[in-house]
């Protein structure tokens, strides 16, 4: 290949210089970042941006264009670099990294206009770009391509695992994995340092199309995506052999550089690193893209019937959950489904069923199918709706949690939540869940507590941005609202009250339920008590427990199936924080609880409506 | 090895029925649980507690006997029908299976004497099993054996994996991990289904030695475990092919049977199964353990040298974590540091440097080094200390929730809290870690905010049962306490007052220091205000937060470099939640933060000491 004629080795030789330059410069303004661990994949970089990828520099997350995703999210200044190279802004612009008034921020994130998921926690980015190439190939059917750079610390990462496997289990021949193996991680050598043939023998048997190569040889890193882009049938991993603080002399493949901007050495190693140049200024551009990608309509969505069900049928919430997900799927062609090998516990099933090609089986690797779901959704693909038991998305906390700082608009669905799935026990029950999304900045968080509800929080989770949680219930619980109810994000809905009532209890899915029993036992013991029905965890409907609390003389009783800490008891609590004269007694599991039918459970752990009843009259002096 | 008399082939047969029988009695008479998932691992079952592994059915979880990790937690039924049979209880009591009042659970926990972690959640089994082979191998230098039975459906998870390179790394060629490949997932069949030789190909990749048996055969499985037994430096993957229903007619290889139990068709299945017995109860003991396992001293752990800080000198807390580390390790030998290549910023690298050998280096794998602290701490072995980023424990949630559940007593230590870690951005900034660990119902959750603290912090924890955690801070923050202060789990401190203070201040951190700055300042203007130092969020002082809210007239304002749910700001509220005439005013981060220098983010975020000073004088007319 060093004698195509079409490529200008030289200038790719040059650029990977140049972006080591420039990636010296920024981290040397901001006096901190990774300059060294940039330097290991410039030649990578110089080859992708301005020899291999296909993107507009007017439109840097056009649908058409090649995506790019920096899983070693700390190499941000090389990657902040090549779009300065490429066009898109001043080169000068990059000595602004991680200033407070800057988007070039210590690990990139969308705020950058060509930036589609945040990175910087490890180890997820291939997971993202493995949901991107999936819609690119069975949903787009667009001829894009989808580069994932990882780092060889990062590999120890199970998610990377999970997302090599994803993407050959589905022939994602459009997925190029590069692997920049530069021995050092943060603290110490790698466990595997250069041993390439170990790596190599690892992603062949996870079904990769696997090349070695020198990754600062820029002919054969041209070569190799050359070969990558002809594989039919299988991702591509590209085990790139490199050195941390490449071409830094005195520093290459040395420990203890790394996260170190090059401070008074930088000058000295810059002025190298031109010597080593033809061209101070290679000219070299990005190839267009090769065809349109479909346009996609992803507003408005709604289910195809209203709900229909008779007061006081019982339907599981997670029942309801896959009728409406079903129904939306109706609606709009791009609504998809993912699940963890619990379809038909969380009733994703009913998507599947009736749109097979919709349906995306992640198996039980749940870091994946949060990161896929979050790829499959960047710049507007898709309506993804990703299921789980609620217990199992704490496994993906971390990639959640980065969701956020993705500006991601994945749904969630966690099902099976709390004491009342029963004889299964603690470890399949979600008592954390409402803490872990309540925390997520983006995240609006719906505990819908009949089928009605549910349907309508299906269809609102679909048409709102952020992250959307849906907590749904294992058992079945009797339909409260009439099947023309209007639900609305952050509205509350009262659902007992009357002139003399005393007390205010606050539940949610079967606590709702148990509430409105206990408020039934209440009222023949001569004692009012208002009901209500949060519908939304977050946002909460402030407004609404305000007005209700005052109105029956600040006494309010929060019951949940869940721990203590962050859930809808301490929301309320948050919301009436400035109220005096108000007090809130709580009901929650504590302790780790056991296998149980699911009605004695509730009352063990004193969530059933007999406790609610004792604790409201408990209230009544208070 | 068909002809070896030593071992009664024709009984391991027999036991496998039989344990196969007892697993449809239970399940039948909960009506529920995962018969078919015991029946592939039958053989499996027999051989190891009955040929392969050395116990104690008298003591089950002596440290000199060989461990077992069923990681494939719903097969539970079979795994207490082994028990059962080795004679631990009586047979008849499997009838309790996942009844209120028995400890047969769902899934597997440690209320039950012969199991040491609880599982149910995939994928979580290996990790444990690899820090209970470490230590094994290193620490006790004992002829003790480690087996963990792996379900094909879960080796997707990709903490299997981290593992799996772990136990290869660490060359533990005392641990067996046995795959009970039998095709069926939950949902489906799983996705490499009986693909025995990928499978084959990825272990021995991954570095173990690696044998592909029929799973059903039992001479080929006692074969391969003697096998297994003689291997020196790698751990052993038996892959064994199963059939999920096995010996079941109707039912062995088909889908749609997962969870459920046999029902009407029991009885006829149990007939079958008899049928093919030689003895009904076949004679079977298990054999001793070859050596008894080191007597370990853990109680009393204390620091080495008291703390030795002038007051306002700067020290970041996470520095202080480092040399109370090391203190605490200079006094009890099996005081043991774990950590993910951040030993450098968490200052883990302290115990190191002084004890290398005492020091487990987990690469970037979180779940993995949870589940290997976890493993390791196990029957009471060592003190482990797990450290990482405090952003980076979200990784590993569910690995800690787990934790919960089996009644672990591991420290987990996470640095570079909240914006205040300054231009590394939100990616790194831990924000939600307080939510996660006060969801967690036997942890103690500690928040030091100087360095004396911080030591003592380190202490307690070593001496306390739960889960313990340290957050720890990046920037240098002053000394505020003595040397001599005394510090207790649950008790607060009192750090600035009067008589006539008029709010209370409450910070931690960061915040804390931000809150005295505010409480200077707000005296210059003519307000006092008392501060308060939690240090442990959870169990946090609620006697104290109330006499002193109670004091100041029920005006509190909480400050916390932690997003709103779920961390110091709740907990307080919830131990106000009863009080009427107070009200508390709540400064955290809100929206996902940025880069910056950590000054800047204080004030950009509203938890600086302006702020502070703006609030609480707001407060003031409330």
């Amino acid at each position: 290949m060093k004698g195509d004629k079409n490529v200008d080795i030289q200038a790719l030789k040059d650029m990977a210089n140049k972006l080591r330059i420039d990636s010296i410069v920024a981290t040397n303004a901001s006096k901190s970042g990774h300059p060294t661990s940039c330097a290991s994949m410039a030649e990578i970089m110089s080859v992708l941006f301005f020899h291999t990828m296909r993107y507009k520099v007017s439109a840097p997350r056009d649908p058409s264009a090649d995506r790019f995703i920096l899983s070693k999210g700390h190499a941000a200044p090389i990657l902040y670099a090549a779009w300065a190279e490429a066009g898109l802004f001043p080169v000068s612009e990059l000595s602004n990294l991680r200033k407070l008034d800057s988007d070039l921020e210590g690990h990139p994130t969308p705020r950058l206009s060509f930036v589609d998921v945040g990175t910087g926690s490890l180890g997820q980015g291939l997971a993202v770009a493995a949901g991107m190439a999936y819609v690119g190939k069975y949903f787009d059917q667009a001829p894009y391509r989808v580069y994932c750079l990882v780092g060889d610390g990062e590999a120890a990462e199970g998610s990377v695992w999970e997302s090599l496997h994803f993407a050959s289990h589905y022939k994602l021949d459009n997925l190029v994995v590069i692997f920049d193996v530069n021995r050092l991680g943060q603290s110490e050598p790698t466990s595997l340092q250069h041993q390439m043939e170990v790596y190599a023998a690892r992603l062949k048997a996870f079904g990769l199309h696997t090349m070695v190569v020198d990754g600062h040889d820029v002919s054969e890193l041209v070569k190799a995506f050359d070969e990558a882009a002809a594989v039919s049938g299988t991702p591509t991993a590209l085990l790139a052999k490199t050195y941390k603080g490449r071409g830094f002399p005195g520093i290459e493949d040395k420990d203890n550089w790394h996260g170190k901007a090059l401070g008074a050495e930088g000058d000295k190693i810059i002025k190298h690193l031109q010597s080593q140049m033809k061209s101070q200024a290679p000219q070299l551009k990005a190839r267009a893209p090769l065809a349109e990608a479909p346009r996609v309509h992803l507003a408005d969505v709604s289910l195809s019937a209203p709900p229909n069900y008779k007061k006081g049928d019982l339907i599981a919430t997670r029942l309801a959950y896959g009728t409406a997900l079903k129904k939306i799927a109706d609606t709009n062609m791009r609504v998809i489904a993912l699940d963890g090998d619990t379809k038909n516990s969380t009733f994703s099933d009913k998507l599947r069923n009736a749109y097979p090609e919709r349906y995306i089986e992640c198996f039980i690797a749940e870091q994946n199918l949060v990161g896929v779901a979050t790829g499959a959704a960047c710049r507007d693909r898709v309506i993804a709706f990703a299921s789980t038991f609620a217990a199992f998305f704490t496994r993906a906390f971390d990639q959640i949690r980065m969701g956020a700082i993705s500006q991601s608009n994945i749904n969630l669905a966690g099902s099976h939540c709390g004491v009342s799935i029963g004889e299964d026990g603690p470890s399949q029950m979600g008592l954390e869940d409402l803490a872990l999304f309540r925390t997520i900045p983006t995240a609006t968080v719906f505990y819908p507590s009949d089928a009605v509800s549910t349907e309508r929080a299906v269809e609102l989770a679909a048409n709102t941005r952020g992250i959307c949680y849906l907590r749904t219930s294992r058992p079945n619980t009797p339909v409260i609202y009439n099947n023309d109810e209007v639900f609305k994000v952050g509205q509350a809905k009262v659902v007992r009250q009357s002139s003399s009532d005393r007390v205010l209890l606050i539940g949610a899915g079967v606590t709702l339920h148990e509430a409105l029993t206990a408020a039934t036992t209440l009222h023949q013991q001569g004692v009012e008590a208002r009901v209500l029905d949060p519908f939304t965890v977050k946002p909460l409907d402030k407004a609404a427990v305000l007005q209700h609390a005052r109105a029956v003389g600040g006494r309010v009783l929060v019951v949940e199936d869940h721990y203590q800490a962050g859930g809808v008891g301490e929301a309320v609590l948050s919301a009436l924080a400035l109220e005096r004269d108000v007090v809130v007694k709580h009901l929650f599991v504590s302790g780790v609880p056991r296998s149980g039918p699911p009605a004695a459970l509730l009352d063990m752990f004193a969530i059933s409506a007999p406790h609610i009843a004792a604790a409201a009259k408990s209230l009544l002096d208070a």
